[in-house]
C-alpha cells in the first residue's frame, strides 16, 4: 500500500489509539526467551546474558530516509530494524531486542502501520531478536525511531579508535547496490528487481560483526553513509590514515550494467554509497581475514596534523567526490 | 531561548553535522562508571549489574508535547529525559542511562540544540544516570525521542497485571500541578512560578519506585496521562476494579487557589491531569506504606466482565469526564 493516510473505509491509528495497536499487534510480534516483559507496561524487561548491553538508536524520516510511494509499509519497517541492528553488528555483538518509538499523523492507516510492525519484528527474527516495546505518538510527519539491543557475549566492543598502522581494512556485505537501487528508482523505474529490492531491503551482514570480533578486529563501522564515510570515521578516530585500493572491489553484474547504462562510474556508488549497511573493519596484517570479509586496503600513519581528504585515501590520492551522504 | 530556528548570526545544526553537535556535547555530559562505550561509536556499551535491563522509549513532539515559546530548550530536555526516566522508576528500577534521538530542521539553532542536550544531561545526573548516545537526523519538525535504561538490582519489576482485590491504591508526587501550569500558560500568563515551573520541568519521585518494589507493591504506573487514566491501565492490566475517594487528596494550595481564580474543580487536575510524573501503585493491604506514599483508595474485585468506566470508580461512581490525555 502506498497511502500511509487512508482515504479507504478502513480503521485509523486516531480510531483505536495506542493501545488498541499494541493489542493487534502483540500476536503478530517475534519473540525471544530472553524477554521478561514485552510491550504493554512503563518498561521492557530483557535478560542480558552477558552483564553488558549494547545500545543503539536510529530515526528514519519520511521524505528524507524513506518515500512511502518507493517502499512499502513492510519494506520500511524492515529496513529501520536493519539501521539500528546493523550497528549492534558493527560492535561485534548479536541484536536481542529492538523498541520502536513511531509518530504518525492521526489519520494514518492502522493496517498499514501493522505493516510496519510487521516488517520490524520479520527482520528481528533473522538475528532472534524480539521487539520489545515501542511508543506511538501524533505527528504531521511519519517518523521510526528503532533501538536496538544487543549483547557482546564475552568479547570486547569493536571501537572505532583501534586501527593500527599495517592493519588489513576489509569489508563484508554489499557496497553500491542500494545507491544503484536508489539511482533506478530515482529516474522512475523498478528494475533491475534484485537493485531496487537491495534499496528498499537491505541484507547486512550481521553475523560477521560478531565473526571479526572474534577474529581480533581492531576496529569495525557499520557503513550506513557510504565506505569512505565510514571508514573515515575509523581512521579519525584512530588518528590514522586508511588506504584504500579501488582494484580490490569486485563490482557485482548488476551494478556495473546499470552504471553503464546512466553512464556513471560504479565505483562512486561502491565507495559512497551508503544503505547497504555493510561492514567495514580492520584486522592485524598476516593473519587470515574471516569468511566474507575482503581485503581492499591498508592502514598507515598519518604523516601530518592535518589528515588529507577525511582520513581515507583511494588509489593514494583523495577522493574527489564527497565521501558520503551528509546527514544536515 | 524561544526561537529554535535560530534568525541570529550563530552556528546551526546544518553547518556542523552531527558529529559536530557530538564534539560540542562530549564535555558537557554527566558521566557514570557504567558506561563502557558513550557516544560517538556505532553503539553504546552500558554495564548491566543486575543481569537484566529496563528499557523503554518515549517520543515529544513540538506542538504536541511542549511549545518551544512556553519553554526554553533546557526545560525541554529536562521534560523529554523525566518522562522516560519515570517510566523507569515505575518498574521499580534506577535509570543507568539515556539515548536519544533529536530530529530537527536543518536551520536549527546550534546553541539551543546544545541546552536541549545539557537538558537532558543534568536530568539524568538526578538519578546517577548518563546519556550515553544518541542520533541527529534532519526534518520539518522538531522531536526527541529519550530511549532509557535501568537497572532493577535484584528485584523483581513491578508490571501493572498484579493488582489484587483488597491491595491500597497509593500516590507518590505531586498531581494537578503541571496541569494548573499547563492552565495558567495556555491564558497567557506566567504565574504563579511554582505552577508553570511544574509544568516545565516536573520533578517526578524517581526513588520512590525502587521503594515502593521493595515495599512489596503489587502493581505500579507512572502517571503520565492522568490519574485514572494510568490507574485505569493497572485496573484493566489486573482484571480489577481500582476505588478512589476523592476526600483522600489534599489538593496543594497553588492548584486549589488557582483553580477557584478560573472557576474550575481542582481535583479534575488532580485525577486527570498528566505530566507530573506521579507514581501510582497497589500495595497489600495491612502493611505500612513506603515514605512518600499517600493512600487514595482501594482495589476490588471485578463484579462483571464489562468493568465500569475504565475499570476506576470514584466515590463510587464512573468519573463524569475524560480520564486522562488521549494520545490520539
Amino acid at each position: 500500500m502506498s497511502d500511509p493516510l487512508g482515504g479507504r473505509a478502513s480503521q485509523t491509528l486516531g480510531d483505536v489509539g495506542e493501545f488498541g495497536v499494541i493489542e493487534a499487534l502483540r500476536s503478530r510480534l517475534a519473540r525471544s526467551p530472553l524477554v521478561d516483559v514485552g510491550p504493554g507496561d512503563d518498561a521492557a524487561v530483557l535478560q542480558v546474558p552477558d552483564g553488558r548491553v549494547v545500545v543503539t538508536t536510529d530515526t528514519l524520516i519520511d521524505r528524507v530516509h524513506f518515500r512511502t510511494d518507493w517502499a512499502d509499509a513492510y519494506d520500511i519497517g524492515r529496513r529501520a530494524a536493519a539501521t539500528s541492528i546493523a550497528d549492534i553488528s558493527a560492535m561485534g555483538a548479536s541484536a536481542t531486542g529492538l523498541l520502536v518509538a513511531l509518530s504518525a499523523p492521526a489519520t494514518t492507516d492502522l493496517e498499514w502501520t501493522l505493516r510496519i510492525a510487521q516488517g520490524l519484528s520479520d527482520e528481528a527474527e533473522v538475528v532472534g531478536a524480539a521487539v520489545i516495546g515501542g511508543d506511538l505518538t501524533r505527528s504531521t510527519t511519519v517518523a521510526l525511531t528503532v533501538t536496538a539491543l544487543g549483547d557482546l557475549g564475552g568479547r570486547a566492543p569493536v571501537l572505532r579508535t583501534g586501527a593500527r598502522p599495517g592493519d588489513i581494512v576489509a569489508v563484508a556485505g554489499r557496497l553500491g547496490w542500494a545507491e544503484a537501487g536508489l539511482a533506478v528508482l530515482s529516474r522512475g523505474f523498478s528494475s533491475p528487481r534484485e537493485l531496487v529490492s537491495a534499496y528498499r531491503r537491505p541484507e547486512p551482514p550481521y553475523d560477521r560483526g560478531p565473526a571479526a570480533a572474534t577474529a581480533g578486529a581492531t576496529a569495525m563501522a557499520d557503513v550506513s553513509d557510504g565506505l569512505l564515510s565510514d571508514l573515515g570515521h575509523i581512521a579519525q578516530a584512530s588518528g590514522v590514515l586508511a588506504h584504500v585500493r579501488t582494484a580490490s572491489f569486485e563490482v557485482a553484474e548488476p551494478v556495473a550494467a546499470v552504471a553503464a547504462a546512466y553512464g556513471t562510474d560504479p565505483m562512486n556508488w561502491v565507495l559512497t554509497g551508503g544503505q547497504d549497511h555493510a561492514l567495514v573493519a580492520t584486522f592485524p596484517e598476516g593473519g587470515p581475514l574471516p569468511l566474507g570479509f575482503v581485503g581492499v586496503g591498508q592502514i598507515a600513519q598519518q604523516e601530518s596534523e592535518s589528515a588529507p581528504g577525511n582520513g581515507v585515501l583511494v588509489d593514494g590520492a583523495v577522493f574527489p567526490a564527497a565521501p558520503g551522504h551528509r546527514h544536515f
